[in-house]
């Protein structure tokens, strides 16, 4: 598989599929920005619903275990009105010795307009993307260590909330971006959007090494300096696997060196917003009282992710079964 | 965690959330029997749904095995036209090491109008509850062997379809009431509702102390004499680790001395109910000839099991969602 | 359990129940062939739902892993506007104890429209019927090894598409016809619908003998005799455990004897339909080139399949709904 392809498929405005954020324009990522700022006022009404898919099928298809990322956009097609299938399964149960491509080739035979991938393999979204005929769109909702786009898209819409535009905002990703989905994705909105600065922040052991000198993003090892001055601190989920492994001393350990407490929030600059992807571990690279605390976005990037998923289900299988069938 | 605190969470006349039965008044009890009395009427329609609650969603989360409690839950909320998602985990899988009220709080961000809890821990809905800053509903699905609150609600609903009121009644409650979270919230209705008689029928080891004492319960360790003259028996499922464990001599044993047959039934009144909450353990707690004899409400049960969630899902989910978020 | 009973339980003119297609008269099947090409146009509109089943409910109860079966129906009740359940199961932990009776009671109790039920036991969705008092509808997807009545409607469907009426036709079963349910589903649908020859194909260890010849069946165990002049090759999943076990020899000479490569396919007729039920262990019962050539209709049965489970759903949920209960 090579995720490295460009995650545009077709020449129009907005993507075809939405399988990554690297190549996706600016001019894209806005459009499906402001498509969520709409569904963000939805959210807060009692009748959270519109009628906008109706008629229309959005398949799940998780390889992977996820309550959150699933839950958000199973509630963001219902609230669409669109049928919604989930398909949770280990690779091993589904296939029965089908190749992945059959898998999706039969799902697709169920006409679905949607088709959003989990995978612990980076790039099946990819791959499942090139195999299909029809007008069905595919979601990137997580794939190895490759990207997770609708993560740093509810990420960005929540710093424009609080921050306005991205454009000369500075940035901090403290944790583990060697293996990160999730900061593989941020790190192409923010330079797309334009942020001033990109620093990443965490051991040698859990920094990528070319990548981040390609999109101009700099490497912070001590956490003090890393943290000076930035406007937004969005921490990683430590993966566990990494402390009871080498690349991580120890819990406390890693804690007192890259986790975020009061003294280091303050070394950020006024009203800096702190972000978390979830799930937390509370202790390890977030203090309660940061997490808890004034300058927390956690919850409200929850709420902006279902608002995302109604955007990207919207645009890509909306405007996709409004057409013929390519 | 302390789920003894009153179940109400506020001084309206309905409950906020609904906790457990305990502290709740029989004014409140008595409004979601008469919206369910409703409902009742509506599952022998062919077309048996209403708009009630479209635009409102309806998180069932639960930490337990449940086809039962679960199945009935999502019906009762896809026929009020809910958005219903159901999650299914182990405490371990879905947490990944977040804790209990970051996972509420997550689910609190999707901005559902009620969260179904089914846990292993007593309290766990109630902590819950404490932790929720919206106007979103907990409704307890079974608590560890604290309360079941819907189950005793819906035993009572199908009591009165054929006693009519509860009070004056005299009811026996057979088996192991010491773990049973549905014995102690049938207690707590049965009192309220001023039943003449509650009676906890089984041998000493599964009987509870305090409690019983407390809402004037009394405790029979001989069958026989329990069930005399009694106008509803009540049986409870025998969890199969108490007869491998010491607390039940043998199954055989524990059916001569405690299990239902149709002699015994001929000890209580005429007409008496016989009641059982599922799943049934037919020759242990219950001779066959019996679950399925004349005086047998056990499936009109959870029939009106479906008709007591959709009660309390609209009552609870569509009053908090009609005015401004607390 | 005995699945061989009639298939049809009352004498209207469709099956109260579809448990098998034994025993199910021409006028049935062609009733719901005609049905399923209504839904086949709707499945290529932008809008593919209608509202034939709201207010209905259908019950998916899966004891065995299924991934393709059950979204299938899930998705066809959902674009009938049903409320559709999963549930999905062991029998052990679904029932912690309780009967088979009494699981399908309890769940009849909950008052759904139609039960689909895929069981590893053969007989078990008829034992269901038996004890329903409802009108709810059985719909049988697949128990044992005994039938899976809607797999063979979707693949007759497929076949009447391409090759207009089956009476004429010679069709060739490939594979384990002893223990597959597709085969005998199918055997009892070709046959009443008046193919002119029926063939099964394989090694004597897998092939049935009593059904086979009561039916007309003719038996080859060389596979280039039993493909000559055939209209359309249905080839059967071959079972790992069948290879592992005494039954077949290894993988590379089951696919020298009984694959499907194109040398074999140049057997039958022009235009020779290739169909298989899924999911495909190809290089083992059929080659990658047969399966994405040009006389595949692999695909297009499970765009099929959707079609026969709406109109399965739509007639026996909605008639039976329709009136009052039996």
């Amino acid at each position: 598989m090579s995720p490295s392809q460009p995650a545009i498929e077709d020449a129009a405005d907005l993507p075809r599929h939405l399988l990554g954020l690297e190549g996706v324009s600016a001019a894209s990522i806005n459009r499906i920005l402001e498509e969520a700022q709409g569904f963000r006022a939805l959210v807060d009404q009692a009748d959270k619903k519109t009628d906008a898919l109706k008629g229309r099928t959005v398949i799940n298809l998780f390889f992977e275990a996820s309550t959150r990322t699933r839950t958000s956009f199973e509630l963001a097609g219902k609230r669409l009105s669109a049928d919604v299938i989930n398909i949770s399964a280990s690779a091993s149960s589904l296939q029965k010795g089908e190749t992945w491509l059959d898998t999706v080739r039969t799902l697709e035979a169920m006409t679905p307009d949607a088709l959003v991938i989990r995978h612990p393999d980076s790039g099946a979204p990819h791959l499942a993307a090139r195999a299909l005929d029809s007008h069905c769109a595919v979601i990137n909702g997580g794939d190895g260590t490759h990207e997770h786009p609708t993560q740093a898209l509810l990420d960005v819409l929540t710093i424009q909330h609080h921050k306005g535009p991205i454009a000369g905002l500075k940035v901090a990703i403290v944790g583990d971006a060697a293996h990160s989905r999730v900061a593989r994705s941020q790190i192409h909105a923010l330079h797309t959007l334009g942020a001033a600065e990109i620093r990443l922040v965490g051991p040698k052991t859990l920094m990528p090494t070319e990548a981040a000198t390609a999109l101009g993003v700099q490497v912070f090892h001590d956490a003090d300096a890393g943290l000076e001055n930035v406007d937004v601190i969005i921490m990683l989920r430590m993966q566990m696997e990494r402390i009871r492994g080498a690349a991580v001393p120890s819990q406390r350990e890693y804690f007192r060196l890259y986790g975020l407490d009061p003294a280091r929030v303050e070394r950020a600059a006024d009203d800096v917003l702190v972000m978390h992807p979830g799930p937390m571990n509370r202790g390890v690279e977030i203090a309660s009282e940061v997490a808890d605390g004034p300058y927390s976005v956690i919850l409200p990037q929850v709420t902006n992710g279902l608002a995302i998923r109604m955007a990207v289900l919207n645009l890509l299988a909306r405007e996709r079964g409004s057409g013929s069938p390519a």
